[in-house]
């Protein structure tokens, strides 16, 4: 049995601490926020507590969920004789970690909302760690909540998160303009909802390089001419620049 | 009973012609193509032919679904009288169909591959006509096949293809930009999947407006700082710019 503690409350802490309160494969010993109000609703199943001199369990991997600015600074105030401490963001070195203890990651990648729920078996948990004991315990942790389990350095990690920022933040901003053309022009937004969900399913069979279509991956200048007429200012920055983008990766390959 | 001619054997056409073989609702009267080994595999089927002059079997509604660019001088070669002339295409208006017969729009909305089975019930079908009576007809055929459809006229349809474009090949082509990231990081693509489907699937809970993440949405100016750094030119004049978009998106509204 792994026994856990869990630090933070923001939408990854939830849902980590929820999952894991549902295997009995893992005690989760304690969770600590800095505000007690927020983790209250925790009472009846584990310790919580809002003071990190409490944190005297003798836990296995102690995981810090907190927004990226805040890990190095917490990390210090933590002291925890051989512990694993880990944390679980995309962005932040395992260096940046200034526990004594051993370091790692245990870094779930996937957009959470607090009001959505989370089938965490496929969540991809991308682990690191600085001993191959340690990095065998993350292993272990990760494969009885998810069945993705990713050893990933902290190098690597940046770029994931930097592709994660591309397929996530900027594939919904374009969604965004889309609605945007569509409710200036009094059409509902939901007729274009089955082709968004074909694109992001496509890829289960095809490369994107493969999935391409469009008048930019034919070189279809007429149709681009066309089109840009029909965009405001910022909106057609946005559609040459990705289009020209597009010409070129195909220009090349061709 | 619905008497259909197809004109045509691409993928739209190939996917329609297929649909509407299966329904008793329709009755699928002649296939035309100019390449007739391309629809040869109908025969058992359906009458099938290469020469116009033999489309005389009294449709109610023909169908031509070939590429945007020939639509409007082959809609030329049309001798039909009284009969409902329409195409399928996405960015073609109504009056570039030169038949002289009635004309019409069935635009099934959405990315066909021919090695892709389509379930056409979950497919928008924008219609348009020029009668009631035939965008009842239009109607009538959209609702056996799917449980989407709307009305939708050219000038609209023009801007719903626009908005296409963005949330289909632009999305697209940044998978393939966060797909190229994690090649040359020896990161599986495949890590980010769950992701990418998350981003699409919270549409049906959220406008992209409120689903919106990243660090463009909260400005972090840090993160950003350091990310693009990690970018080659070209992906970095893409990063900027969508990233001023977001900035500039919520900016105004905060």
């Amino acid at each position: 049995m792994i026994k856990v503690v869990i630090l933070g409350a923001g939408n990854v802490a939830f849902h980590l601490t929820n999952v894991l309160l549902k295997t009995n494969k893992v005690e989760l010993l304690q969770v600590y926020n800095k505000n007690l109000t927020k983790i209250e609703y925790l009472k009846p199943s584990v310790e919580i507590t809002d003071n990190l001199s409490r944190l005297n369990k003798n836990g296995d991997i102690y995981i810090i969920s907190i927004s990226d600015d805040a890990i190095s600074t917490f990390s210090k105030q933590l002291i925890l004789l051989n512990k694993l401490v880990v944390h679980t963001s995309g962005s932040v070195s395992i260096n940046d970690l200034q526990s004594s203890s051993n370091k790692g990651i245990f870094y779930p990648l996937q957009s959470f909302s607090k009001n959505k729920k989370v089938d965490f078996s496929t969540v991809p948990i991308c682990i690191e760690a600085e001993t191959s004991s340690d990095l065998k315990l993350l292993e272990q942790l990760a494969k009885i909540i998810s069945n993705k389990c990713y050893i990933i350095n902290s190098e690597q990690r940046k770029q994931l998160h930097l592709a994660a920022v591309f397929v996530n933040n900027f594939v919904n901003h374009l969604y965004y303009l889309g609605n945007k053309i569509c409710d200036e022009n009094n059409i509902p937004f939901e007729i274009l909802h089955p082709l968004i969900k074909e694109t992001s399913e496509k890829l289960e069979e095809l490369s994107p390089f493969e999935a391409q279509t469009g008048p930019a991956k034919r070189n279809d200048v007429k149709t681009m001419e066309k089109q840009l007429e029909l965009l405001p200012k910022k909106s057609k920055e946005i559609y040459t620049l990705l289009s020209n983008s597009i010409i070129k990766t195909y220009g090349k390959k061709l």
